[in-house]
């Protein structure tokens, strides 16, 4: 068996992590397998550094940015083939010129688009213990790359995929992939499997623990993801195709609290409204989320959508300065609001399932503010105040506990 | 004109220094020159790295522990490009893969074969300056590799020569090279040119700001080397084959405490016996510097020798492990010891030199251990307490305040 286990910054962030990270990996290679470790920079590294930086350039250039960031896996794999080396077996750490990775050119953003595997699969045969780095790539103008958020996931899928693996085994500090958060859910429940589908909403929703670009890649290459704790040895959720356990109507539910709704008022009700707004906030590179347009009165209408927080301060700039070609009456902004979501292949096939749903709030007596759903989604924005009781309602209401 | 110039650890020791040196680099291009920087890892963070390493593996490998060691100076030129592009200059950073600087095979300690000029030249006809980082390389099997001690000012100079530069200037934190060290001999004078043999024979004596290897490899490419301060504006000293000053009788006066004299007593008279001792030193990788055989009497001669404190311990256990070998009576080591040397090229062409460093001695009352010396070069070993008064006794000798 080849597998590809990925370590976040957390689970080498100490020299002791590293000596347990590197105990577990050996554990499997004496069983014989090949092994590969992908990993991100040690804990608190990458803050450090993007400090630094900011003490010589409020605005440092991406690409010499990149330059510094990538210095931080190249610490972590240097250290966990040192670790290894100790513990008597034979490992080497390779960065992303020496594999090679090769990406787009975009600095802080790029993405993968070829991996060498060459050198890897030498040094396998070799018997080693590869470990690469994360997170980071070479372009054409052979520079550093880095992949932007979730990269080192990315960075592992790919590495898995280019390799044919058996699996690529992506270790957290949670248990695995659950039925909702269980720090807002109690008796939330850990799923043995998932599909990617799955996965991608309730990645995308803000439940995940992982990134949506790399279950979307895990996707197209069939790549097996395992999402399992670095804490313990318990077996994880299993991220795939198509999932052998018995169907269950839905696999989870999500809550973000990251949600604001944005509201233009009056906008006159004459076709290519919504495209002009949308086309701006696209255009100025905003990601809208749920979207409601009002059915028009009097001549005009009204179009509300949810961005996250970080995104929200940007698109009220960009709306206000584009008053006049929009010619909305007004603007308003409601900042205390949650998304929350239930996900599952299952619904597909079932009816009222969004019903079910609709009645498990009001049964809380919890007002919708906005519906969204998709062929395995369904979405409400309602009060965050309301968010944790709302997550543990539809939760009970779907017998996902059990 | 093209200038490489290199900085060590202590001026790109914080984000302040970083801001200066990016400064200073910039009023010189700014006068129309072509700009290489060279930079050493920043301040204390190779010390912090080793430590680091230590905690996982007290005995790393040097492959790994070269890996994380060019992190160091990865993080140096990125901060340093940073800083330039706030002071509005187009700056890129380089490490040795990007550049190539190609080395021989062994970590931790390779040489420069061969660097590929291209990527500067190209970054240089863009206008932009370039930033090198020192220390590092990349051996035939795609490795990082270092190049042990002085391996960033070997860096600088070997980039000079590649690219044909017009100067390479090595900034430290004194205002050049002196007649002797000014923290022993207050009224030491700056020295406005001297050659690369007297260069190198300060280095070897411990007195130099420079590493033997980086003025070995600029007397071999004709690199000008000019030493100076990297905190203020001072001239400092051009290192160069010859120099057009009135040639002084001797340019300097060099103290090394770290000396110890191992001696053999009562070795056989009988041929062969020295090679043995330094053969077996020498493959025990045991640096010896003074050597001084006595006169045979009763059969028997002693060997003493020179070594570093480093190497003292080294040398005393490989020489008692040959005891049966090498048939001596006993062993002593003198760490209380110090060289005193005179350095110059005037020395060559004027017999009498090492009469008047004696003799300045004597009157003293200093007495001397052993001597040894060179075309260009007087040493004596004499007892480490007498050392500074020494060396100003000689110093004012030869006239060098003046």
């Amino acid at each position: 068996m080849l597998v590809v286990k990925k370590f976040g910054g957390t689970s080498v962030g100490t020299p002791e992590r590293i000596i347990n990270v590197a105990k577990r990996c050996i554990e499997d290679y004496r069983k014989g397998n090949d092994i590969v470790v992908v990993l991100s920079a040690m804990g608190q590294s990458t803050d450090e550094l993007i400090d630094l930086a900011h003490q010589v350039n409020p605005r440092p250039p991406k690409r010499e940015m990149d330059v510094l960031m990538t210095t931080g896996e190249q610490v972590s794999v240097a250290m966990m083939a040192m670790a290894m080396d100790a513990l008597g077996v034979r490992a080497v750490s390779l960065n992303a010129f020496q594999v090679a990775m090769h990406t787009t050119s975009q600095y802080g953003s790029a993405r993968l688009k070829r991996i060498d595997s060459e050198r890897i699969l030498h040094e396998l045969e070799d018997r080693k213990i590869v470990i690469v780095t994360g997170f980071q790539g070479v372009n054409k103008y052979d520079d550093y790359t880095t992949l932007g958020r979730g990269g080192s996931d990315t960075t592992a899928v790919a590495l898995a995929a280019a390799l044919h693996a058996d699996a690529c085994e992506i270790y957290t500090d949670v248990d695995g992939v659950f039925t909702a958060d269980p720090r807002v859910v109690p008796n939330a429940r850990k799923l043995k499997e998932i599909t990617y589908d799955e996965m991608l909403d309730l990645a995308t929703l803000g439940a995940g623990v992982l990134h949506n670009r790399s279950v979307e890649m895990a996707k197209k290459y069939g790549v097996v993801l395992v999402v399992r704790s670095s804490l313990n040895n318990s077996e994880g959720t299993m991220v795939k195709e198509d999932v052998k356990v018995e169907r269950m109507l839905i696999s989870g539910v999500a809550v973000d609290k990251n949600a604001d709704r944005i509201s233009l008022i009056g906008l006159k009700d004459v076709p290519g409204v919504a495209f002009r707004v949308f086309d701006i906030l696209a255009k100025a590179n905003i990601n809208v989320d749920v979207i409601l347009q009002s059915i028009g009165r009097d001549g005009t209408k009204d179009i509300s959508f949810t961005t996250n927080d970080d995104s929200a301060e940007d698109a009220l700039k960009v709306l206000e300065d584009n008053k006049e070609r929009l010619q909305y009456k007004s603007l308003d902004i409601k900042k205390d609001v949650a998304k929350v979501s239930i996900v599952g292949a299952g619904m597909m096939s079932n009816p009222g399932v969004a019903a079910k749903m609709f009645e498990a709030l009001y049964n809380e007596d919890i007002n919708i503010n906005m519906i969204s759903t998709s062929e395995i989604r369904v979405t409400v924005l309602i009060d965050e105040k309301d968010a944790d009781r709302a997550a543990n309602a539809v939760h009970d209401a779907f017998g996902l506990a059990e």
